[in-house]
């Protein structure tokens, strides 16, 4: 089956639907397989149709092979255009995926009554937390690069080279070896800003003794991938081993306890319970993690409040930090791929502060 | 007077607002200067307000000097608690710069009545449009970087070399320098590719003869740049030239035309008829160019349906191109500055297919 045709079941054969509509960009990628798309129509009868702009459409017409390309002129209206589309093809019931108040009440008005609008992303993202074969596959290539660019910040992080530069070296191991754009914004915070989970990379200068978080991603054909290493520029102070080995014992059990079946909310307090009982708990200040895929932040949530279970397919992140305002930070993250009895590490990598 | 004060000064005392909520990213940017905020909420009385979740607190504590700032937990609905502060600063009428349709329909229903909310991002963009000497600082700082990525670009490109090759080439120039992450995905596309204006960037090798289309953009603190040279890999044909030349004086005579009061439709046909009168007008798909902010894509759009007119501090593309379907494409693209009377390039490069 195809990924329309996974769609097309459950959404319009189980639920009721009878169209769809994806404005959704990540959404879009799944079902087309190439970037540019403004829009796309699953109609219950007939062919889904794809809505580019001039500056996309010989890209879509060459790459949409299976799908209905339309331009949409820069003196056309794309919500219009679409609505007379939906109401040709006698679409009662249309699922929205994601769409700006201003353009939900512009749709709205086009349709004429004719079709009910629903706002749900449930169905896709159900299709899209279960990875297939080719996904993981791609998934693998974007982890294995990740790991060459972490390799990349073993040899770079020492004292007097600054933030970006260690930043240069990660990107072009990752690139030069066949990564697409970064899956985010590498961070690489040093000092006072390791305490920072998100912070950032800067020109500040390393210093002796720094704890050095670098959270880096490669992407392999719009998948991505996320791992992050902490190092210690110098040797480590008995507190920062303290802290990192806490991180490091809670990645580790958290990864232990991953398969099938395991409620996310749990797994959070695996991890979490490790770094209470070492007394840094107050200094956990996030979710143990989330799923990776197409969007580098994407469902499942994985903290104390989700409701999810882990399920064979999904691709999630096992990330723990400690983040002691004003001394420093530590977080150790891998990739992980659920498998059908337990769990696979995708980005690989040693858990050391400092080269071996 | 800050940004904020502008805003006040436009936003309430002019247009009757007392509070404006603000969710966008780069409107966040623009007034915090740091990242990672979920919203804020500023009050025509009482001190505007930062909400960001736990993994952001601390660095929202450090950099968010003259704002409040409120942790969200978990457990906590951002929307309630930003209705919930609103409704106690007796704001009466909201403006909201963005909100997706199910977040409009949580806020409406927190407000409980007591706040009108109408969304409304003009105020902002007004701000945003014209830059100041700060922004511009940043910008020149961002196309520097970006002039010497396509340095290497010149450097790199020849038959046998890939495409991803010459990515990492770039953007290594650039990160190295001190750049911020790419303001977005490289493109170097080369061959039948370079006719697709977004023709992305993949394991391709480049071939003799090919057109090489390398559009690349570098930050400094969150400010874009956005820079395009084609490459022909090789000796050039008398065809390639023909394109390559016309394209070069439709990008040229924009440039020279460029200056406050200029409506920006009338910009877009200045480079059109070239490119038309050269025979090659419907291979040119799409607008001349767009402005460059925090945002590589920001207002003005200048297209032939646009109604603006340039200003001085407007920081713009100019950016024409000719794409011929199953053959190549050519764009020349830099970064310009609309001074008090005339115009600036930021983006600094020798117009040329070859190494000279």
């Amino acid at each position: 089956m195809t990924r329309i045709e996974k769609l097309k079941l459950t959404a319009f054969e189980k639920a009721g639907f009878d169209g769809y509509l994806l404005f959704n960009s990540a959404n879009l990628l799944y079902f087309l397989g190439f970037p540019g798309a403004s829009s796309l129509l699953v109609p219950a009868d007939g062919q889904p149709t794809v809505y580019v702009y001039g500056v996309n459409y010989e890209q879509a017409k060459a790459m949409g092979k299976g799908f209905g390309v339309q331009l949409v002129r820069a003196d056309e209206n794309l919500l219009q255009k679409i609505a007379t589309h939906a109401i040709g093809c006698k679409i009662r019931k249309l699922a929205v995926d994601n769409l700006g108040v201003t353009g939900w009440r512009m749709l709205s008005k086009a349709l004429k009554g004719k079709s009910k609008l629903k706002l749900t992303n449930n169905y896709v993202e159900a299709l899209r937390v279960v990875k297939d074969h080719r996904e993981i596959e791609l998934m693998r290539k974007a982890a294995e690069l990740t790991s060459e660019g972490m390799k990349a910040a073993y040899e770079a992080v020492e004292p007097g080279v600054c933030e970006y530069e260690v930043a240069a070296e990660i990107e072009y191991a990752m690139r030069s070896r066949g990564a697409g754009p970064t899956a985010f914004e590498s961070i690489v915070a040093s000092g006072a800003c390791s305490a920072f989970p998100h912070g950032g990379c800067t020109g500040r200068e390393i210093r002796d003794g720094d704890f050095v978080v670098v959270d880096i991603g490669a992407t392999s054909e719009y998948y991505c991938s996320d791992m992050t290493r902490t190092f210690v520029a110098g040797k480590p102070t008995e507190r920062q081993t303290q802290i990192y080995d806490t991180v490091k014992a809670a990645q580790q059990k958290a990864f232990e306890a991953m398969k099938p079946g395991m409620p996310v909310a749990d797994l959070d307090a695996v991890a979490r319970n490790v770094i209470v009982d070492a007394g840094f708990g107050e200094y956990f200040v996030h979710r143990l993690g989330h799923g990776v895929g197409l969007e580098v932040h994407e469902p499942p949530s994985m903290g104390a409040t989700s409701k999810e279970k882990l399920t064979a397919g999904y691709v999630v992140t096992d990330e723990p930090g400690i983040y002691i305002p004003g001394y420093g930070g530590v977080r150790i993250e891998d990739t992980v791929l659920i498998t059908r009895d337990g769990a696979e590490r995708l980005t690989v990598g040693p858990y050391s502060p400092t080269r071996q």
